[in-house]
Formats: C-alpha cells, sequence, structure tokens
C-alpha cells in the first residue's frame, strides 16, 4: 500500500483505516471490502487499476514476461513481486482467465503493482506475434522443453513466457514462441510450483543477459 | 496423493473418494475434513504423519534446509516441492510456530512430503549447533548478508537457514550460523516471497556444489 500511495500514475479515490490499525488485523469492514484471504494491515486504499499499456508500447528494455492463464492469484501476486525484482518491465496476461490485480494478488505482490505494468490482451498468440515483430526472441518455459533454459543462451530483447501448473503452455502459445526451454532439476519432483519456476527463469537469464 | 499411496513409509488408514472425484472438486464432505482452502482432487486419505528422524540422524548427503518459524502453509508447501525437486534430504522446522504437514500445506508440496522428511525441534540453534558438530556448513539467508550467496562458494554438507517474511532469521538463529549471505536482485523490490526465495538459494547452492 505504501507503494500505491508513492505512485505518481495511481489514482487514489478513499484510504479507510480502522482505528488501531496495525494491532486489528481481523477488522470486519476491511475483511468485507477485500476478501476474507487478504491479510491487510487494517488499512484499505480505494484506486483505480493502473492503466494497461498497448502491447506494442511495451518498454523492452527489460525482461518481458507473460503469464499464459494463471489463474491463482497467491501465484501470480508471488511472480509479480519477483518481476519486480528482477526488473521486469511488463507482465503480459490474458484479459480472460487471469485472477483481478486486487485483493488476495496485490497483497502477496508486496507493492509490486505500482512498479511493473499489466498488460492485458485478448490474444496471448497475437501479443506474442506482435512482440516478435519488435525482435523480441520469444521463450516459452515448460518441463517438456527441448533445452535447458541454462543453456539456451538468451539475448535481449527477452520475453518469457509461463503457463499454468498442470496444463503448461497452451498448443498455439507453444507454436508461436521461437523456443520451449526446460529448467532441468535433479530430484525426485521434476517441476516447481509457478512462481518458484518464474523466479529461478528470471534468475537464469538475467545472469546470460548480465553475461552477453 | 499418488505419491503417499505409493511410499511405503505412510500408514494409510482410509481412503475416501467422491463418486466424480475429478469432476466435484467442491464435495462437502473432503472440503469438511481437509479444510475449505484446500483444493482436492475429490479424494481425500487418512495418513499418519510420517516419522520425524532424530536431527542427529538427518542424511547428509544432500542440501538441508532449516525454516525458522515460516507459518504460511502456501509457503512451506512450495519450499517442501522445491526440496524435492533439488534433492534436498531433510527440512528442519521448529515444532511450535510452523504449519502442520496437511491440507493446503500437503497440496501445495504437490507429493514432496512423501520425498523430504521433515525434522521437528524445540529448539532451533541447538539443531544448527548439532549440525555443526557434523561438520555441516550452515548459511543463513538474510537481505542485510554480508556476502552475495552467488560468490560464497559453499560446501557440502550444507545447510540453508530461511527465516520468515518480515521478520527474517531471529536473533539467535542468525548468530549460530556460520554465514549469513543474501541474494542479490537487480529491481526495485529488494526482498521475494520466501518461497521463491528458497527455490533460487537451492539453484544458486546446487550448483556451487556441482561445480566444486
Amino acid at each position: 500500500m505504501k507503494a500505491a500511495l508513492e505512485n505518481p500514475a495511481r489514482k487514489i479515490h478513499r484510504l479507510i483505516a480502522t482505528e488501531n490499525a496495525l494491532r486489528r488485523l481481523q477488522d470486519d469492514e476491511v475483511d468485507g471490502l477485500v476478501g476474507p484471504d487478504a491479510v491487510h494491515q487494517g488499512l484499505l486504499l480505494e484506486v483505480d487499476p493502473l492503466p494497461s499499456p498497448d502491447i506494442d508500447d511495451v518498454d523492452l528494455s527489460g525482461i518481458v514476461l507473460v503469464l499464459d492463464q494463471i489463474t491463482d492469484p497467491h501465484n501470480v501476486g508471488a511472480i509479480l513481486r519477483s518481476a519486480a525484482a528482477f526488473s521486469v518491465t511488463a507482465i503480459v496476461t490474458t484479459s480472460r482467465h487471469s485472477p483481478e490485480a486486487t485483493g488476495v494478488l496485490a497483497k502477496a505482490a508486496s507493492g509490486a503493482l505500482e512498479f511493473v505494468p499489466m498488460v492485458m490482451v485478448p490474444n496471448l498468440a497475437r501479443a506474442l506475434e506482435s512482440l516478435k515483430s519488435r525482435n523480441v526472441f520469444v521463450v516459452g518455459l515448460d518441463s517438456s522443453g527441448e533445452a535447458d533454459l541454462a543453456d539456451l543462451g538468451v539475448r535481449a530483447p527477452l520475453a518469457i513466457v509461463l503457463g499454468a501448473e498442470g496444463k503448461g503452455l497452451r498448443q498455439l502459445t507453444r507454436a508461436t514462441c521461437d523456443q520451449v526451454a526446460r529448467v532441468d532439476l535433479p530430484g525426485k519432483i521434476k517441476s516447481l510450483n509457478v512462481s518458484n519456476a518464474a523466479a529461478l527463469a528470471l534468475y537464469v537469464a538475467a545472469r546470460q543477459l548480465a553475461a552477453r
């Protein structure tokens, strides 16, 4: 919330605070407004969603992270937080089958909603084509990928595409990627929680970009 | 659940299944037993918790992951899953201020409870001393750490200690570590969700161990 208050792009409607905001975490009025699962600090800030930039205007100076129908707000929030930690310049999601940027998601994002613009697109494959037309290298992440991401040698400008847990990348999404990579794991479990996978992919890709 | 059924160490009491287990995700009986937040597959398996090994018997052939009062079951579950993916040989937690290994945690762990033994200890600093007496190198992770984990050059046997979000490592935990390291992040947000931080730390440490 501190980040939202400090963000000049954020249009603020109302700030609701409980009398003893930090002690009374369970304040009913705020609970009711943000939803029962969103832990809050006894404060509620009413704002407009930040404007969603056009896909053709996305800043390509950092990595672009693309989410293919990841629906869990805890995961999308944690992904946003990692995105801000790795200087991602935009997150692209589908307008449908994506969680709203409020409540649980905003809390898990821990202020990151103010730093990383969310681009909502009706058609993900078309959005990837638009990025490719601007020379973006589009890498999908999937456990069945052809190469280990660590060996891929990615280049900027770069987009990384993540699919939903279980489902993975949709077929058309996958077909539109320049390359599909996996992250090799040595243990008995061969896939990670999607936000953990996102953090790892950003780390690996950022190191490769920095080394070039 | 498949992993639990296949685990010979797991004592199974009862398997409850709905008639149309995969379709009817919201089945009330199972919901009531596992808790409203735990997404399940219409199936409930009643088992004993796996035996908690003694800290002095922990297998040191892989990394040992130590959690200092991390309470969120989504996060602990995701950490377990990453631990299994990186061949962690034990997770050490405090008996108090840790979530139970059921419901939300088990679901987020995605089968990892069957692969990584959980060691519950009454006193974390004493457990770390026990590991150190067996020549384990104990690295705490904290944003105020003295060195970047990537530059530390860890050695086996290795334990990595993670603190709760916000609170970080407790003072005595921190003082007991051989070294406290940070993970450098280039962006505007300087800390990750704790399960994302765990995945990253395991990746970085496993690479260093493999390179030695």
